[in-house]
């Protein structure tokens, strides 16, 4: 006989990613005695843990009496054993839901709102649906530059914080993305540490592209490092490239991109917490920000950085921190590869001074590494330019990046795709323009960035001419279904490649 | 051996309400093929019949080899046989996607949008995150009259349409809610039609509130009629009073009100659309909207009230119908029951003119019932008011009502709830107010409207004098564990009651 209201745990095996899901059967006493239906939202206790989780209702062929199933995340985050005693309970009311509400209803929310928002997230409290509304309630512009602010300081106070004794200045930078194949943080990394700067770099896997900085570094060494570990590498090397998902550095921010990513949603205010909360809650103080402008790429002209710059420097203001946005030219793809595999072959190229690096690539690199250097030293720009230059063509630069893999476990060897197939030209002419949004599309439909070794090599780029039958791309997938699905993309949008005489 | 690409259907037996859930092995030859993981959207197809379904990864021990398994919805939905093969592929790109992004960054939607959109959820190609940040991208005002005659359009379009063929002149109404008990309806369609006016009523389930008219209805008689047995009952009676779910009149705003109600969300346009699609569905055109204003009910002033009319009237004139809105007192409860049983006992008690009536119920329903009569006649109010008075008084709408439910199915016994208890005054003095809103969580806490037995039954009304110890409501529930989770959200909100001296 178990206690009244209590339960064993039974790890079913059902992934449903983050979300929260414990199953019941229909025949279950607490079922009936509480009245717990189909996606009734339950508190489950287990010892000192518990957490907020969706029900599914199952049938006796799938559970024994008297147990209730886990999905993978909620087994996991309870620490749960097979057997084990759980209570099962109705959710409490969750509070910070009517400031969701008034949110939602248009008015401003206040530091205390915000941070009973981030703090209920943070405790697993919200459902999926309920963060796609605060989300969607956020976007559009609809947030204040006090509220990105509270909003920041607040998904810095749910994680880790990092401390650097006796550094007063500790560097950082970030490109708002958008442009595919732009890679350029392991080479400013490696440039700006080897003169000096301490710069703990932790990168998100990619929202909406496909790759993020995390994605690539991972083909190239370990990046999954805890604070310890990180706090290790940056005190020996001065930097790192690690992904920011294990460190716990806002980590809230990790739950609400997870969404952002399935709604393939990306909005200022959230991408400016989002960037600046990572930073902060790193111990970094002086922050360059990259902003690629392009009529493809996520901001579409100047006016539009602009306004998110002048977000960026309002939130960095209010929380001491000195910013600088740098605007870029994103007109086209950076470097030849798109998805984690192949733009880490770019980023070797680069670093070991290859004849086919890609010069937009190492320019791009030099100029924000530039940036970096006058930041720390008051240098003009030309000045810090030349220096990255010596760093770069030296070789000290990539010393520096074998350096910090060697720290992190080790550089390691790029893994190639089972599959690949090429995408060539039906037509003749110049290659006029590529649409970036359309060719990040294709890297995603051919599995990056889950899968490494998914994505594309771009084999021309705008200016070339091009004859029928050229290949303008290599397409690359861990599987024939994914393969196949990313070409029938491609043949229904060829003109992603823009292919004609110049006017 | 199966052809490649296809599985085995599996009946899991797990309830997903309607989100539709599919499930693979981790070890799955398709799986790895087409490099599905956890929340993959896939299309599933099955003879005629596809359905995008969410993926979730189980472990071996979940299912047999070569088998996917379905959620009951999805199993439904597809109409499957165990082990009839089903293929499974990527989810195509959802075009009205773009519309929903567009309107989360404050763009006004074109009517061809709006349909894509309704359109694709209609087809289940959105998951509850994309719905949900649908319906929060259009709350707070966000849309125009153009959309929401849009959304109206959009939303008859993809359910069934009744006509009535030689009426001119087809009536409804329909209260904005947001007060609890305020059950008119059956009362004023028993009226309106037993004078003669044709009157097909369909109502939703209850949004966020404790009890709707379809909820209520449930406890009389059957109410989940077909299009052909409506069809039937409101050419024998003139009136019906059935359930919205199954006759598919407007039945994307079924698929909507449940994630709504899962964000306790009911925005203004959604609200306008959801009611005149049904209305429009079912062939009506004169229709009376009860507009209940008071500082707890869903319209907390008359200028909110007058919005939501210029709406209403505004959709109207685009749709040619004939639109009255009248703001009625949302002060306090109508009546004495909260909750399906509860409220059905109420509209009992009027109909049957019995002693215990509540007599603002029944002066409520009276005034409604006058509205409508004088649309249909174009007499005066207070002729129409005398006229409807003759009506219940006479005993003439207790028989028309009886008829309704005798086509309907035959009226039934309430059932009594299993668990009740008495919530006592602690305190001494007048009744001051109640709060609506606290009074509706309360009985949905106790499990209103799933269980249909569960509510309260009110003891006292504003005004009454009270001493400490004395029953000011009684509490029911189906279970213990959903009458002590009433009793303490109780507890902490005593006072929801205000008892205190006349100021």
């Amino acid at each position: 006989m178990i206690k009244s209201g209590q339960l064993h745990a039974f790890h079913l095996g059902i992934d449903t990613h983050e979300e929260a899901v414990v199953y019941m059967r229909s025949d279950c006493d607490i079922c009936r005695a509480e009245g717990f239906t189909a996606n009734t939202r339950l508190q489950i206790h287990a010892g000192e843990k518990n957490l907020i989780a969706t029900l599914n209702i199952v049938s006796h062929s799938v559970l024994p009496p008297d147990f209730i199933g886990f999905s993978n995340s909620a087994w996991h985050y309870l620490r749960l054993q097979h057997g084990q005693l759980v209570r099962a309970r109705h959710a409490p009311l969750v509070n910070s839901l009517s400031a969701l509400r008034k949110k939602i209803y248009g008015h401003e929310l206040n530091a205390l709102e915000i941070n009973g928002i981030i703090h209920d997230i943070s405790r697993r409290l919200y459902s999926d649906i309920e963060i796609a509304s605060f989300l969607t309630a956020c976007a559009g512009g609809r947030l204040s530059l006090a509220e990105i602010t509270a909003l920041t300081r607040a998904m810095v106070h749910t994680g880790n914080q990092l401390h650097w004794p006796g550094k007063d200045r500790v560097f950082d930078k970030h490109c708002v993305g958008g442009l595919p194949g732009n890679r350029t943080s392991p080479i400013v990394i490696a440039i700006a540490s080897a003169a000096g700067l301490m710069i703990p770099k932790t990168s998100s896997r990619a929202i909406t592209s496909p790759a993020g900085t995390a994605d690539t570094m991972d083909v190239l060494t370990e990046v999954d490092l805890t604070l310890e570990q990180l706090q290790k590498v940056v005190t020996e090397t001065g930097a790192c490239l690690a992904a920011g998902g294990k460190v716990g550095l806002s980590p809230t921010d990790d739950l609400l991109i997870r969404i952002e990513r399935a709604l393939d949603l990306d909005s200022e205010g959230q991408l400016v917490a989002s960037v600046l909360s990572k930073k902060v809650a790193a111990g970094s103080n002086h922050i360059l920000i990259d902003m690629p402008v392009g009529p493809t790429a996520k901001l579409r002209n100047l006016e539009q950085a602009d306004q998110l710059a002048e977000l960026f420097y309002g939130v960095a203001a209010a929380l001491q921190l000195k910013v600088r946005c740098v605007i870029t030219d994103g007109a086209q793809t950076i470097g030849y590869g798109i998805g984690p595999n192949e733009e880490a072959r770019d980023v070797l190229a680069v670093l070991r001074n290859s004849a086919d690096a890609p010069p937009d690539l190492t320019e791009r690199a030099l100029y924000l590494a530039g940036q970096l250097l006058s930041m720390h030293s008051g240098d003009s720009d030309t000045a810090s330019l030349q220096q990255a230059r010596e760093i770069l063509y030296s070789g000290q630069a990539w010393q520096q990046f074998k350096r910090i893999c060697d720290a992190q476990g080790g550089l390691k060897e790029i893994v190639e795709a089972p599959y690949h197939s090429e995408l060539r030209a039906t037509s003749e002419g110049r290659l006029l323009k590529m649409d970036n949004r359309r060719l990040a599309q294709l890297a995603k439909l051919a599995g990056a960035p889950s899968s490494a070794a998914a994505g594309l090599r771009l084999r021309v780029k705008v200016g070339a001419s091009i004859v029928p039958g050229q290949p303008l791309a290599t397409l690359y997938a861990d599987s024939p279904g994914e393969l196949a699905y990313a070409r029938e993309y491609f043949r229904q949008n060829r003109d992603l490649f823009q292919i004609g005489t110049t006017s």
